[in-house]
């Protein structure tokens, strides 16, 4: 079933995208955590401190992704499909970036009244990512198809709660008094928020078909 | 000419992706239907009822894009090319969520005010729905390539029309007395109109990538 | 390495995907260049008669893109990945409806007072197009890798300069006095105009990944 099971005998090489992949993983909870940290600080210098933090962890991730697709471009032999490799090495990039995104518009909107739609997507992300976490660390040795499955599950129920958390976050913004251009910064956040949801989902998504493939 | 020929042998189980893509298919009918019969509903209790009862149809038909990608997992045999299946899955299930998704704004919104720009959108929506319908239903016998060519070329032209009736709907908004917030939300449920179309373009070019390859 | 050097002997029908690339390298040439000179012309009946003939080369750029997917449809042998023609492709194809879609936000939207960030966008993309199409016209002979990976580099380059050009643009809307309505407007053009940057990026990408198999 699948190409997979008679490439296993070419541990040595492919092993790389396993550490590269558990590398990403690790970063983004680190964002995810610190993300949570900082829109849930009062105190807005401590919160613009930990903001701007992201930065350094989204750089870092940019360098391990580009690791993953020079080392797809020049191995014959992968631990899985190659378009996984690259699907997923994609997904978890985005994760990265949409999260920094979010931290620069609280930043550069001068958006300073944390409000419960974006603590809820603090929350709901940090949740996803560790779910996420998971899913990648099972992939390497395959040995508890059920724990990554449910993971898998898991952040889908989250992006849907993410969805909800969007549109409960507009229909409050648009029968508010608001001022228009308040507005649009809170709308573009709430909006880049629940991006980071749906990248976390096309994650799981990419792990659900590798284990499919190679079950 | 391509590698689909030799496989044509293999028909019983790589049979089920055209019962699954013409059962999303079928489903997207319906929404094109549902979606224009609500936008030319002038009761809004009616109205409100029909883009509710959307959402049943987009759960319904997320259940059978899932469906598709477990089967594509799983068999080895396809009758087209892998990538193929996955973007036409994927651009299909693309439209249910972005019909289901202006619904969704119509009502979170707010508004009300069924405005020509929306009407022509749901007609070009509902037209190239129809033709996509017709390429899909084409593609298990491939007897009428002829009937699947002119299917695609239809919906290229709707999505043609899609960016005209955007074009116009936005600079009707920007020469308009409109107050901000109702711009925001109007620019934003036509954004959402037009990724619609070009969803469903993005179907009919994997369809007609499909033709060329196999025929 | 890679599945490329053997089949280099196919050369006769493989060589259109290269001249087919260079037609659309060109035509972006001409666009980026067009664009600069409309938002570096101060008087107003001049600047919209070179927007306007923007989408005459968007056009023409769409028919040869459509002949590529024809071409890899049709053809067994090609001179590099499969899926890497079809993001290639994509990628330049972005390009060109991207800045015909910023020209025609200008237009439509009624943005008369060109600004900072819209001449500075202007700049990043000219030159951002100017050594993709470095990249692109190295593909054929292969003989310079460092000058196409040079290229690709600078891109990159340029596409963090476009991220810094939106945060500041941005930054500049929300602490201006500006009414909601024209930031609306600059915001849309914006990101718009700083997406042209991403899709140069991927085009970067894709031909960096060709040249690591291909080395």
């Amino acid at each position: 079933m699948g190409f997979g099971s008679f490439l296993k005998i070419f541990t040595p090489k492919d092993r790389v995208f396993y550490s590269l992949f558990e590398e990403v993983s690790s970063n983004l909870t680190q964002m995810g955590d610190i993300f949570h940290k900082a829109v849930n600080e009062t105190d807005f210098n401590a919160r613009e401190a930990l903001l701007k933090g992201l930065e350094e962890w989204e750089h870092k991730n940019d360098e391990v992704t580009h690791r993953i697709f020079i080392e797809l471009g020049s191995n014959f032999i992968t631990p899985f499909d190659r378009e996984d490799i690259h699907y997923l090495a994609t997904s978890l990039d985005d994760i990265a970036d949409y999260i920094w995104g979010s931290a620069k518009r609280m930043m550069n909107y001068y958006i300073n009244d944390v409000d419960e739609t974006m603590l809820g997507f603090a929350d709901i992300i940090q949740k996803a990512i560790i779910a996420l976490n998971k899913g990648v660390y099972g992939l390497r040795d395959m040995k508890d198809l059920r724990a990554i499955t449910e993971a898998c599950v898991l952040i889908n129920s989250y992006e849907n709660e993410g969805d909800d958390m969007l549109d409960k976050g507009m229909m409050t913004l648009f029968s508010s008094n608001i001022n228009p251009v308040d507005l649009i910064k809170k709308k573009d956040l709430y909006q880049m928020l629940e991006i980071v949801t749906d990248k976390c989902e096309d994650a799981a998504n990419v792990i659900e078909s590798i284990i499919i493939k190679y079950a």
